[in-house]
């Protein structure tokens, strides 16, 4: 068992998702590293040291450059606003750390090639925390799909609907809003949201081809956390894209954060000619699964309850019937990145899997503005 | 095209349900016999008047005996309380006409086993309206049974709950509520909604042959609505039960009228070594199914919508996807009921087949009077 | 009671529903009217006396014309493929004669408002059958939404979709398959299936202003029923689109005939600030609804089946718990006629009504083959 | 922060779902109290000290006498087959240490109560891991019924079913399989999963005072993992029994492990005068909820997704949307325990709530056996 040492970088919400994995993964996977939680930065020194101490990190930094620079440090994970990413993300390459980061790569893509091209020519380690992919229920889909079962495949489609921004006293930025500031996140549902369906539908069904696409934002003015005052909102609060897949499939997307009753449906469904599959993040345990060649009979909807031993991570938890929960996905992602650092390999998705992401948010905000259909390249 | 001449008696909630099985029947159904809406009799001239306008009946009659003993009528088909099934069933077999009775058969088993033996007497066709059997997932789970896809039975459960009566202020008897009135009903929620489980259960899974019970009257008095007194309520306002059936299985059974957020939920549920059924009258048009034998990473429970052309009874009507409702069951018992007729036939259930249900009725109520397991002859 | 004679042409699925709703209506509704199954008209005259002979229509015609002629027949129904529906409909309306209507309105808008001109001049009462406003959970969330419970609409999507043209086998044309046949049907899943999304949406959330589009046909050739040459299919199998709402809410439409594991899965979703609603023609039955006020531990989407007698249309049915099926939208539709008629008014949606529809059908092609957003007049 | 020293008892399943709860708690929840995994104590040595290596635990003991009679060691949690709980329970407390105990109590009531005397006499803080009391879900109901939304309570029914055990060539005995032996377990599904059902009942409905119950065995021998010979099956396959409450509902339980399709499918429900609750562990990150009181229109159940942060526990792990699974439950007993420890007191259920359930259990055993009603003292 070897150490490696993870010195992170922001302590919000996904700094806690990412810390948790580091400590659950060698309970419950056997893997050959130990990630040691050597350090945590953050600019509020106060508040890093209550997460060190809620967390058990060894040390605190204010200066995530002084955390680069340090030896004990192997990885560097990146828990930030988007808009800190490309700068903190590139510095950590060229010094030869592992970078680990939490999604969406950049604030664009032209920021995200930067990115790409300093991960490659450092060849360090790399991967994107689009945790997603590790739903048991969505790595058995990849799997099902792999396997041919569905055929040909017709439609793709994926929603995630939130209902959190509808009310129009929530400010926007600071640090518990900063998705909300279109200068710290660089848009808003597009980045935040879509971004998580185009990982899982280019990994499930391909490259996109092309896009046209409608943002709208509902609440024009907002307070600035930071500021006090009263500023346009420059996000968009809701996005919905038709595409075409170079598969010759149709894709249908949409995110919003104002569809009352959705807390964070993520959504998906993929027809196939002989078979399709569902799936949604409220009962993430599940996949709906139907096979046109069952009997005629007996044949509809499979409720699959994604627990059993033989399905994806799941030999590694408890018994059939008993469900994880969320962060699981996280640990998860640690857990094959341990294994594939073994062999020297980085995890998909790496920084290059995520520029693709990158570049169909970018098409699409730029037909939202151009009310045109946009190719991607 | 035979006419059939139907004099029904009662314009209840069944009387409508059978009027309109009546009418509809040949729209759909390719049968050699026609019903014709020969005479409605009730006690009430106008209301029969009116029930007869409605649903254009030719004639009015008041007494039922009159009503027998009229030429023109081939078959009585009996919508009354409980306490008049037998004296009418028996009078109409004796003058050999044709029987159809809505359940159950009677207020006990001994006065069952007098109708049975009067209609097995005379010879005349016969069926007892437990309408369930012929939802078309219903009927569905019976092929899939008889097909042998469970294998060895262990568990059989099912459930009728209902929350209507859970006012105080409900008061007890009268046209509209003789449900609740022990004298005109026989027992409360047994004979009314377990007898509906029982005649599905023993069809499906053989017979029982011992039970032990448990009722309970929440609401101990009711205002009569026929003499505006305060009396005390003689039903079953709750009833539970297990048993074991002839084939080694278990059985679960339960009925209440105070199940809060529940209509009309008659569920079914069977569990067999190798495959397992569960159906609900709230979604009467779907069957849940699940087969160990799938490929394990993609076995779930089935969610089959019965809409298909190749499904019971579902040729019939539209094209799938497309549901059908309650009133449906009546129609096709009633083409079943005119195809065997050609033949000379009764049609299941029987007067013979819902005896065996009222016994099983019998030794639930026994039970739960004396607190002993009760076995059935 | 006055008799309404109705002369039907077309005795295809819909000839069965309309003929359904005519002699099911008095049974369960009130109305003055009681519809007189007059005539039944079609080109095959054996095929029409079997279609009469099942549902008893007094008489036959083989020569539409003919029997707008007829002095004895007050209404006409119009059941045939589209392509007919203009010419039948104005000849009918310039004969003084009460239109009728199958949906689509017409092959197109240019056509569409000949039809408007010709039935307003005529002045007669007419509806076109967009039966799915007449769901009762439907027609309930119509209700709500005009009682204010759901406040500002954010989002508003719908699906229609299916799976029954996916193999390459299944041919195109004729009497069974016109839809697939782009000359009499005029297009494909756009006028088949979202002409009812958009109906339903128009009348639940007003005005459509802009769409951008695509379509695909998967299968690009198939044997002609009539001819039995292979030839280019001319339909659109799947559309799918964006679009604004007068009211500043976003659609998203889509339908297919190629989503495996769906037979008519007619969906729809609108979300507003307090509350949202949803809804599938799957579960007709069910409306489910989502009201951000319920107190916060307890708040979720309520799943609330629509089966009592205070709900819409369901007094004259059943009792709680019950559910009705799809021909039931018929016959309400036709009840409302019958009460509208008594007021010498049309019933929506009228010709008008239907035609808005078509400008949308009309737009979402021209995107659809242009690539640019287009403005609804 | 306090360290508190633990010594584990069995490296089974339970011993890691443990585990897991003591080094997650103080990441998620701020209690005064640090677990130590001080010892792991396992009789083969070479697996425990695998299960120390792999959750690193500070040593190894193979004696868990020698355990107890460690200076070191501040509590003992004991996760051993239930033939062993009262001995070491025993011992424990005698020594004066903290006693968490994995559920059920003990073999049977009379065992049960020499544990409770001697915890009782020690005085030491102790709990018993009735885990589903701290589903969210389920601690959400209780807290609904104390706020009285359920008024009258008439029904309550839980089921718990699995279908693991039903082929014949599945051994019985051993470390995997004790649960089957009835020596080591005590009884089948009686003591294994209705004592979850009754725990969860007894708390949210309060007392058991008479039941009547049926048990079976299917398959009757099986092989021994030990012997190697094939014995005599002496546990309860299946178990379902009727009851009454002291508040005057109706009970009705039932537990297999031959429900093919249900993997560990824990459902209840409650009914009360004006609202219903439902739960599954299938979906344990969902409640039902049914009021009543809601306006007749748009009354239906409601499914609440217990993710929110004002939700039981739920504050302290992720944001709404996004679900916890089955080992949190652990998790916040544990986290109960500490902040209870801090004020010296035991933790529900304790020793004497967990003999509670014992009770009715062994009256539910004796009343399968003798076939009457048993009260429960």
């Amino acid at each position: 068992m070897k150490d490696l040492n993870i010195g992170l970088i922001g302590y919000g919400f996904m700094g806690r998702t990412h810390s948790n994995a580091y400590k659950r993964v060698n309970d419950f996977f056997d893997v050959e590293y130990r990630p040691v939680l050597k350090a945590i930065c953050g600019r509020n020194a106060e508040n890093a040291q209550a997460f060190a101490n809620q967390w058990q990190y060894e040390s605190v930094e204010t200066d995530w450059q002084a955390l680069i620079a340090r030896d004990d440090i192997d990885a560097i994970d990146i828990c930030t606003p988007n808009n800190t990413h490309a700068e903190i993300a590139i510095a950590a390459a060229k010094a030869g750390k592992i970078v680990l980061l939490e999604k969406p790569l950049s604030m664009d893509t032209a920021e995200g090639e930067t990115m790409v091209k300093a991960i490659e020519e450092s060849g360090v380690a790399n991967t994107v925390f689009y945790n997603y992919r590790r739903v048991p229920a969505v790595t058995l889909a990849k799997q099902i799909i792999d396997d041919g079962k569905l055929g040909r495949i017709f439609h793709y489609r994926a929603n995630f609907l939130q209902d959190w921004t509808i009310s129009e006293d929530l400010p926007q930025g600071g640090a518990a809003l900063w998705r909300l500031d279109v200068d710290a996140a660089g848009s808003g549902v597009t980045g935040d949201l879509l971004a998580h369906c185009l990982d899982t539908a280019i990994w499930l069904n391909g490259k996109v081809t092309s896009v046209t696409a409608m943002t709208e934002t509902f609440i024009k003015e907002r307070m600035h956390t930071l500021t006090g005052e009263v500023q346009e909102v420059g996000i968009d609060d809701a996005c919905a894209f038709l595409c075409r897949f170079e598969n010759g499939s149709l894709g249908l997307f949409e995110s919003t954060r104002y569809a009352r009753g959705h807390k964070a449906l993520y959504t998906l469904e993929i027809n196939g000619e002989h078979a399709s599959i569902k799936w949604d993040l409220h009962d993430l345990h599940r996949l709906d699964y139907f096979d046109h060649r069952d009997d005629s009979l007996t044949r509809g909807w499979r409720s699959v309850h994604v627990t059993d031993g033989d399905m994806p991570y799941m030999g590694n938890w408890w018994v059939p019937g008993l469900q994880i929960g969320y962060e699981h996905t996280f640990v998860h992602q640690v857990a094959d990145f341990l294994t594939n650092l073994v062999k020297g390999e980085s995890t998909a998705p790496t920084f290059a899997d995520a520029l693709e992401t990158q570049k169909v948010c970018d098409a699409v905000l730029e037909s939202a503005r151009t009310g045109q259909w946009v190719e991607i390249a």
